[in-house]
């Protein structure tokens, strides 16, 4: 299946939680510890427990990249176990001039094997324009982001009457206009500003991060989009599913979260508002 | 040595060049191409030609990256390989939310042990917060690059009389003043911009990707630095250096090369204005 082909069968298929794979060797169940490779270990339970209902794989590049050599290699093993038909996010917010960023490209998409990315906006076209290159793939660009200190810069007002993420997501449905291969990012706690611009990116796949943990909330990122149709989103959740119990039953108790969210979005999905 | 110390160190000595690894398969000489490791060895007789002349090396991230596991081997060990004293940057062009920054800050600086970073600002200060912790390291910050596409979002004009990377230097000036770890990158095909800013970068650290090959004036750049006595600054050269033969006398080369780079800079900072 086509990497992008991916994302629309699961999201048609009512499966919105890409679960993120952040796994962090201080977090993950003691007994898992003493193996050769305890961050595989864990991912791969994670995976058998969850990829029946996993709309996506998020797998955040740091967590990995913090762990060195050894760390990337869990990286590969994990992306290699996840079965090929399920869409596969390199959370690895990329971003550099032309000639670099194809070389990142090839990292993620040729070596990695990844089916999309998330690209950082700031340096332009260019920087965004070697991923998009890989027509089949899914590029996710930065908009506005969940964080406290989007605000730094993210939500600066324009001369020409607008936001700076705004801006951003107008270029990004311009570059979308080529191959239909963008989306942005957009986090889940930005309520009012997600209403606000909803006919923006309602042509636009959208992930969105920080329900949970960071404060936002998916009965109300649900009901906008239901208000709107719009159906082209994956709700990330990353400690909530993954660190759901610390004991032996970590996988069951990830794979009950999971369950239990697909339901909640069924539920406000089915509801009239 | 300090990580911020060997940067001083080198631009107090006049060495002004940073010498760019941006080491492509492709384009090094045939007869490497049959060892075990082609890329870490092109590097060590780079480096081993360079390294009493180099203000600094900057790993380009993304080149290595583009090898997978492999490439990120002959990383290691091209840092390994550098002279203690010497300045590393990580050219990797980082940023995320804070607990993720963390994880990237530690591969940098914990695991691969360079003296410095590149940073995205677009998540603004918690993104860039986990790397100020390491107060001995220098973070260099985008602010204005040399591609084209600098225009797409760092040129807008703010809603409050000023252009965005303009805005992200006066951030950036804020963030140094806790820890004094802070510089900008800037390109040196910005050469109006650079001198119509000049005042507000003055206690900047500076990189300067662009001249060379991207159409930077290195002696514009030089004449505007000196006439504002300002000295805390990296010029990068990457390929004009690394690849100024691709025959066997490529070290020689490259050592020629960088040798002529400083004598232009000696010879420019010389000049009275």
């Amino acid at each position: 299946m086509k990497s992008i082909d991916k994302f629309y069968s699961a999201v048609n298929n009512g499966k919105h939680i890409c679960v993120g794979l952040d796994t962090d060797i201080e977090k993950i169940p003691e007994q898992l510890k003493h193996s050769d490779d305890p961050i595989f270990l864990f991912n791969k339970e994670i995976i058998d427990a969850t990829h029946k209902d996993a709309g996506a794989y998020k797998l955040n590049f740091a967590f990995y990249e913090a762990n060195g050599i050894e760390g990337l290699k869990s990286l590969k093993k994990t992306i290699e176990y996840i079965d090929e038909d399920i869409f596969i996010i390199a959370d690895a917010k990329r971003g550099d001039i032309g000639s670099t960023s194809a070389m990142y490209a090839k990292s993620v998409y040729d070596y990695f094997k990844c089916d999309s990315v998330t690209l950082h906006p700031y340096m332009g076209y260019d920087s965004v324009q070697p991923f998009l290159e890989y027509k089949d793939k899914l590029n996710f660009i930065l908009a506005l982001t969940s964080n406290k200190s989007a605000n730094d810069f993210e939500t600066l007002p324009l001369a020409s009457n607008e936001w700076l993420y705004q801006k951003v997501i107008k270029k990004v449905n311009d570059w979308n206009g080529q191959f239909s291969n963008c989306g942005i990012v957009f986090g889940a706690t930005q309520i009012n500003q997600l209403q606000e611009n909803i006919s923006l990116i309602k042509d636009l796949p959208i992930l969105l991060p920080g329900v949970g943990a960071q404060g936002g909330s998916l009965e109300e990122v649900i009901k906008l989009f239901n208000q709107n149709q719009l159906t082209s989103y994956l709700i990330n959740a990353s400690r909530s599913i993954i660190y759901a119990s610390n004991g032996k039953d970590f996988a069951e108790k990830a794979s009950e979260e999971l369950i239990r969210l697909n339901a909640e979005i069924a539920n406000l999905s089915s509801t009239k508002y």
